[in-house]
């Protein structure tokens, strides 16, 4: 079996070089009514507020970055119905590089509409008759692309742990950060930047509670793989941690949370009323937890990544009207 | 009859000193999906983001700050249905001072309920068999309550000037900046800036079409009293500009459009789908002039003020669902 290397705080540093004007840097949010709701004061790193919508697109970028020539001649390729496919395709489009995504025949039309925007090529597969991972590596040897997984690639998680490193530059050290876990992208390029920067930050993920395998997998210690769960949070209905996300997480991680779907909503609401902001379902993973364990962080100071903004926009009005 | 002594630049970089740390210095977003639509460079200043969810809190905090000694133990009064009593609610008490909002009897529970939230002593009148200016009056009189009108006011419009002074301090000079225009506070305060910082940049007015009475005075150079109109744009339900407002606006605005209640739900959906923030129907009217006459600014650089983000979150989901 092959040794895996792992990436390190330094491939954040050029991942951060490289996602330079391209991504935006972000703004950290403050209210006074989560404040005193959490008794503690609170950092919300808005990457709903990232290009397309979440922290997605810094991985992608990066990951597209670091394209030789005939990568960037022959193209990319990608599946996902989600955030992943739209980072790949908008900065494929960027770098002027040809991408194909397979996206699932019941995708959103707006997604697929999204991804074709940014200049994707649309490879549209059957969910119940069809194995998109065959199809895409069929794909990739006949044209010779390359694929760029979501989550379990090393210039994925550098990428996606500029976001920690932007705010953790911003506002100083952390008494403790909170982070969704899907595939564990996000939750593991956070590891990488709080480890460097705040290393006495406690760092948690929180995973939909529908689907806790991060946090068996954490506890356990070894990658428990689950059926694809049911739950709101759409960006985290992954089945398993990779095998690079998972010896990170476990590492450097303190612990893993889970929130219900009821939680989520609500938290949804709150990001409209009080903070007029649009977070999709899997962006209210972090504050949920922060607001089922408000009585661990009392006057202490928090972090919490908003992961996204994208959800369909009647689904949005439907959730919020209740 | 009394000469006015209207607020000048320097009134603003005075609020701005008194302001700070106060009030949120508010993020300055960018969309490539805008700045694709409009075929310019395009930056809101997200006013939305703000304390209490809108520009209001600037005027409102400045305000008082300059209060006296008796004023500040005697306390404050204002009348509003909206944002300037939460705005005034809240900087009275961060700064220590009792204050008293007059409200309809059918004002929306939530912002009665966010205004007692932020400490206001609320007292409700009805609507159509009282007058809020007598009971205001009298109440004054009886405790010796200040009165802060919602924008006829130097410090209110200084105030609300600091805006646009972070904005082009950030941006640098723009071609051209929207503004909603109510009663004229935001776009009075926003022209001693803009004269003050982007001297060449071209400054817009945009009113509800239903309430056109700002366009009406600005062209016929008095001030047009109209009914009370009806649109979304409740921000926006002036009578007519005032006495401090309309000279300013008079002299250093390029002029005024209008916006209808179809392109401010259009606007609504735009912001929530394309750039993830939660944006009252007010809030939309700048923008939706740009989209309107975006033939007259290609390729240039176009400010837009988003004023704020204060909208029942039930009829938000309502006007998001179409």
């Amino acid at each position: 079996m092959e040794t895996l290397v792992l990436p390190t705080y330094s491939d954040v540093v050029a991942g951060a070089e490289r996602i330079k004007g391209h991504a935006h840097h972000t703004p950290v949010l403050t209210s006074r009514t989560a404040n005193r709701e959490i008794g503690a004061e609170v950092f919300f790193k808005c990457e709903n507020l990232q290009r397309m919508g979440a922290f997605k697109f810094r991985g992608a970028f990066n990951a597209l970055s670091k394209f030789d020539e005939r990568q960037r001649k022959t193209g990319v390729i990608a599946f996902s119905s989600g955030n992943h496919a739209q980072g790949i395709a908008l900065s494929a489009a960027l770098l002027g590089i040809p991408s194909t995504i397979i996206m699932p025949h019941d995708a959103p039309a707006a997604k697929k509409a999204a991804t074709e925007e940014y200049g994707g090529n649309v490879v549209i597969y059957d969910r119940y008759s069809e194995d998109r991972e065959a199809i895409g590596r069929a794909l990739a040897e006949e044209h010779g692309y390359t694929m760029i997984p979501p989550y379990d690639h090393p210039d994925v998680i550098a990428g996606q742990g500029t976001a920690a490193k932007e705010l953790l530059e911003e506002v100083g050290p952390l008494d403790a950060l909170f982070v969704c876990l899907g595939g564990g992208g996000l939750l593991a390029g956070t590891a990488l930047s709080t480890r460097a920067l705040a290393p006495d930050c406690k760092l948690y993920g929180v995973e939909p509670e529908a689907g806790n395998d991060g946090q068996r997998s954490f506890r356990s210690g070894k990658i428990v793989r689950i059926d694809t769960p049911v739950t709101l949070a759409d960006g985290a209905q992954t089945q398993q941690l990779g095998n690079y996300t998972f010896p990170i997480i476990r590492r450097d991680v303190d612990d893993i949370y889970t929130a219900t779907d009821a939680e989520l909503v609500d938290c949804m609401r709150f990001y409209a009323e009080r903070m007029k902001m649009v977070v999709e379902p899997t962006g209210c993973l972090s504050f949920a937890a922060v607001r089922a364990l408000k009585e661990q962080f009392k006057g202490q100071r928090v972090g919490v990544i908003v992961s996204g903004g994208n959800i369909d926009i009647a689904r949005y009005a439907a959730l919020l009207a209740g």
